[in-house]
């Protein structure tokens, strides 16, 4: 494996395996010697930890589609700026689980046609694409089961059912034909030790 | 004075007595039977407070200028969705203590030169601007003792003295005569009684 810093970032609705899988890659990476850091959005950062907390708690209704974009925006910046780029820049290899894709998908089709925004305020504040993501893609319906399953207070993204999965998964089969270069499908209806190989092959082969 | 709902905001350097100026219009309008909201930024919404308390609490330095940028423009979106054009619509006049300009000033000069990202932020999310700004002109040295007096923990935007207070008021003159449609300059050197006449003037003759 390259012992290049990377910025790779994992996607995927909810359910598929993705936190698994990205904490799965950390452990191999570090297991073969790589200086390799776990993150997440939202949040990540002391910051962008709160400004998670503000969006996530209390009635879903209470932000408009722009002032949750803005808030997440807030919260990515923070993020990048005190975690993600100090540690690629110390040569650390970062694995991110969510990115600016999920707000592409999100933020972007689920809740008013704001894809044009969520573009021109990730160009204008964020400007910062991965070298690597990873799809995580699976049947729907028996993501939503695993997410339902474990199922948080917080999670209320992960509440809007099986219309919504099936939506958000043709919005990302969508996204890696528009970023063929970046993005990897990864087939999420195997194990997850057949997921995890897939995962490390599409790292390796992309180094 | 007229009838028609109206946007008003008040600006100007901290002790310039903005904030006394606009009470004192939202008063005056009330009595003469005019239906007149007035608020404040950053916040005037539930949610703008709640995004106001998370930027001026704690250390300062724990956000970046663009993070800061980013809540700021949130908050003031809330407050916009939620207060601000709920009121003009319902033949409200809205009078706010602070708006874009403040933003304009404070993070497009004050903190790296972000005046390019706060226009663009603006125009891409919020897009209104006010029917008249009173812009209230005071000595900055006076309204620097002024504003010391009354000074509040929270209040770390008032705490960075004479020569940032120097710089505002310019920065505020520059704004005056790159939006002279829209701006007033009100000399706020003279006693309350007499800026409050001529705020009361400049509003009825812009009406």
């Amino acid at each position: 494996m390259s012992a290049t810093a990377r910025f790779i970032t994992f996607e995927g609705i909810d359910g598929s395996g993705k936190s698994t899988q990205a904490r799965r890659l950390h452990n191999y990476l570090r297991q073969g010697g790589s200086d390799a850091i776990l993150t997440r959005e939202p949040g990540g950062s002391a910051g962008a930890e709160e400004i998670r907390a503000l969006v996530l708690q209390g009635d879903p209704a209470r932000w408009s589609a722009e002032t949750e974009l803005l808030l997440f925006t807030a919260a990515r910046r923070d993020h990048l700026e005190r975690l993600i780029l100090p540690a690629l820049d110390a040569g650390q290899t970062v694995i991110c689980d969510r990115f600016a894709d999920s707000t592409r998908l999100y933020q972007g089709l689920s809740r008013g046609d704001l894809r044009g925004k969520v573009d021109a305020l990730h160009d204008l504040m964020i400007g910062v694409e991965p070298d690597l993501t990873l799809l995580i893609d699976m049947d729907p319906e028996a993501a939503l089961s695993r997410a339902k399953a474990r199922q948080t207070a917080e999670e209320r993204f992960e509440d809007f059912g099986l219309d919504l999965q099936r939506k958000m998964r043709a919005g990302f089969l969508a996204l890696a034909e528009e970023f063929p270069k970046r993005i990897r499908l990864i087939d999420g209806n195997q194990s997850e030790d057949a997921v995890a190989r897939d995962v490390i092959a599409a790292v390796a082969q992309s180094a």
